[in-house]
């Protein structure tokens, strides 16, 4: 089969040939139907030996960590799906046992580091193995071609709305900071649960009208030294109950810090390595919290394809067929996407 | 009577005789019996003008921000006590009638700033005058001579612990850094509360030893490069379910930060201006929170006050009768004291 | 000035002419724009002397718990608000001090039972007394005439769905039994706040359709042995996140505890005296909850009048003047409203 | 091997030679040190075929679901375990994938009634086999002869606990009723985790005894019409913070319930059959909640058997060999015990 791998650490991924995997007991062989490109597979491609094999990662690996399909085949004591079945896959991997597993928080599992797609096999190939059967999620009615965002974009965005929410009081204000793929859902997903009014912010006023479409009631282009300033007008002078910073630089923190009033909450999702210059102490929002993560638990992924399957959020796709792999991560590289690229198989 | 003073900014505190305030509708007199003293009470005498008028303080006031007395007066419509009755008094003021304070998170509120003892006169005097019945908290069985430091230094302990509480397992670990007058009530409400492991660090070992007698089942000497891996080590690998810092210093921050496990909690009590030098992303607790906040709330007081009520929770006071206020300064600057320093009356 | 008032015990009420009330230090006169019936007016006709005065309530009082108008005259002291300010009321009386109010929990304070407009002067009148800050909420944009369900039928309904919304999972269920005022208003809360399917269920088609046209996303006639089978065949089978009850009859709460999930949440607001008639261990819903109370928290009210304010919930009424007070009861009695009656003034 | 069987419904049990299973893939052989016994092994004793059935139990089954032992040997695919490691085992099953278990829900999954013990072969064996490497909880240093009352008797009480803590204050009172082999962690829990007066209730004065010198603060004998107001007694008139109920009739329902103030809970584990004859409508705890359930899960032993590890937990046990195994159900039938039988292996 086709598959779109990473051959050795700090090479471009190439598409290449390989055999089918067989699923063993307790194992999945799944048909992708279509993967979703990310920003961080981008980090991937430089990543220098020695960091991967610290996280624990094998080399050659297949990318690809948003993705869905149908089921092609079931190893041995894998009950409850049948051939043909559409499901979406849980990427991050968990044991399953530990103490964080058996409460319900996978997503900080220290014994699995290596996700599918990033440090083993991933979606961006004709079949992808299952190992887990926590990470078969049926479709329902939702399309395989295009579900595998809401596993990754979706489910990291909702899981930032979902930490933020308790602080959240209706009618209050929540502010996004970095409206593209992930932001994109955090507007959608606090204007479903919320009942606050949601601000976006970003330096793109294409995003921004996206935004506005999807349902922000106010928007701030850039990010600057008066963006708390405006984020607390816009709340007659109080602050806002959350930001969540899907970008993370230093000027994006100090102005979500700063714009968060008592008690509220701000959310680091963005990798980009800022930090607070100013001291915690009188400087963090007073008697709030902050918090920051890296992905989402298979719960979050559950509720998400549960919302985007009644129909209560939108997936934003620009699909493109495997052919055209490379395409489509130009595209993402160079912004020109308007959703979510989407690589497409059997088309 | 006398009261212990600062007749203006960035000036030395004096002993003065002032008139007995009369309570009008609405306020009660308390006969003061014993006032405790807080480091803070030094930065007040430092505060320069513009400062202090920003904060809307009003100068001069009498100090004192650990109150336990008498009622001695009852103004029209305060209802529920009579002369006589030992009260213990809440410092913090705030309105009662805000988002905030009817949502009981009175510590927040950000209408009333200047406190009893810091902006307006406090418990530093003969009398006190309470202008709000929700500060009048009846004291029970306890002493009035010795409850004052319940109310801070030990109500802003507990605010901690409990904001923390959730993120802390019965069996898991809580880190108290700094062990003198907060820490010390800290290492009490977590050993009363979370059945954790109560792990104390300070450069001090005789506060470290205190600690142990007040409950801590290991103590660190000093906050080092070494600190957060001495917790680890503690904690089979896994790190701290929470850290309370009760100093401050980018060391500190550093050390607890870095001890906390994923889902875990680190909370900022201590006011010394540090920060964390690396960046947010990776370097924050995952998943976990970050928090900070001054003082506490009315039901923290209460709570505490209950507690220590039932002898659940030890107050070690060193007495001096008021002629001798400005020796229990000097003992509170020079680190000599064996508990917290309480200035009596009517010995 | 002329009110509305209950002029002994068990005895019909009558509009009369009494002397506008002077509002004292701390206290405000409210001149009464619109004031909303509940059927609870009706209870209060018929309460036994024995029953009132156990309660705290004093006779005669005027009737009217669902208040807004503008601020006639400040008593000394009350600071904040202007003459002329618009102004909702919040009912249920509560001390201010106690260990329920200083966390939030004004709704369950014990020391205040007697409510303004059961057990002391309420809104069916002129002008009405308010003796505590913390009752008189500004309106914003909202008009005077028509605001006052909201602190009732609206602040009831949405302290239900705030207590549920924890147990209610975006994509999952939540079910409304009994479309009425109150039900018409949680409908919207759950659409609003919860990112589930809601289904309103009632013996009265007419509610069913305003509920459907409020956002229910599937409807249920009656309440029947079926009904419980109905909501889990809405739910694949697996049982509601929430059932909130506001009749409360043995067939509601049976039907109702039947149909949540495991993990779930019934709350009964509907005053019928019902009860469930079997075990309950195997029939209360498994490491779920059940819930019941009565009335709201002042920090209700201000969130319904905000989510008013900014549009995000509708408040049906139907107006009348003062003058046909008794033919807005009747229509009350009688089922023939289309939204909530609203008594109203200076027209 | 030996092992104590039901053969058939509604039949005694008895001691059966029977193969020693082989651990296939993904399954482990634990040698057994220890079983408990519990009072709910009487109850599958007397099942009928057709409940046993639906319940989707086979037949026959060893009895036992308070396992301890050591590692025997290990099916394919299991890690972290070696041969002779001591551990504890989970009994209740749960699937591990589905919207409950991936939550930390595991108590309430719904798709794998049958437990080890309970609908097939449990621990009253020589061996015992586990297909499910959640259900392996290593014991440190805990002694696998006496450990499995911990993870069932000590597990549901703690589950209990934790239900109710957030609803127990500090200074507050926790009442249990039914101070037998559950109700006696119960105690413990509560003293070591909420701060709380705990409060006794039973009509067994010795268990009251032993209640006492397990941290109870207060003892109550028997649940008449006067408990209620004995409770309320304690608490200044309040009512309790939280009652548990290890019983479960009327009598203990009714004076339960009545006993807890606005905004505490009840929680129900005792599953005798009561219900609350009153209405619920002003007879349940006014916005507080009610709550029951059967069992525990994962992570509620992995917390007690690290609290009982660490010696904050008292674990009391009485032996008898496997030969005695009759003898410790008569004990346990007639009430002679003094601790929870453990019948043990190996000795």
């Amino acid at each position: 089969m086709r598959a779109y791998r990473i051959p050795e650490w700090e090479h471009t991924a190439e598409v290449v040939d390989v055999p089918v995997p067989e699923p063993g007991p307790g194992q999945a062989l799944v048909e992708v139907a279509g993967c979703g490109l990310c920003h961080s597979d981008f980090t991937m491609l430089g990543m220098p030996a020695e960091f991967g094999r610290a996280l624990g990662w094998s080399i050659p690996f297949t990318l690809g960590h948003e993705t869905a399909g149908r089921i092609a085949e079931l190893g041995a004591g894998v009950t409850g799906f049948a051939p043909g079945d559409p499901v979406a896959l849980v990427s991050p991997a968990s044991c399953g046992t530990c103490a964080y597993c058996v409460r319900g928080l996978d997503a900080s599992c220290p014994n699995a580091p290596a996700g599918r797609g990033f440090g083993r096999d991933g979606g961006l190939a004709e079949y992808v193995l299952v190992d887990d059967p926590r990470a078969l999620l049926p479709l329902g009615g939702l399309d395989p071609r295009t579900a595998g965002p809401l596993t990754d974009a979706g489910a990291t965005s909702y899981h930032a709305v979902r930490r933020a929410a308790p602080r959240i009081r209706p009618g209050g204000t929540a502010v996004v900071i970095g409206a593209g793929g992930l932001g994109a859902f955090a507007v959608q997903f606090l204007c479903l649960l919320t009942g606050a009014q949601v601000v976006a912010v970003d330096t793109d006023e294409a995003r921004l009208k996206v935004a506005a479409e999807l349902g922000a009631h106010a928007t701030l282009v850039g990010t600057t030294e008066g963006t708390a300033a405006e984020i607390r007008a816009l709340t007659d002078g109080h602050g806002a109950d959350a930001v969540l910073d899907f970008v993370g630089v230093d000027a994006t923190i100090a102005a979500g810090v700063a714009a968060v009033r008592p008690a509220g909450a701000f959310g680091l999702v963005g990798a980009a390595s800022g930090r607070l210059q100013s001291p915690w102490y009188g400087g963090l929002p007073r008697d709030g919290e902050v918090f920051t993560f890296q992905g989402s638990g298979i719960a979050d992924v559950q509720e998400v394809l549960r919302l985007a399957e009644t129909g209560r959020v939108r997936n934003n796709v620009d699909l493109f067929p495997f052919a055209e792999v490379e395409a489509a991560y130009k595209a993402l590289h160079d912004g020109t996407l308007q959703g979510r690229a989407v690589v497409t198989f059997g088309d």
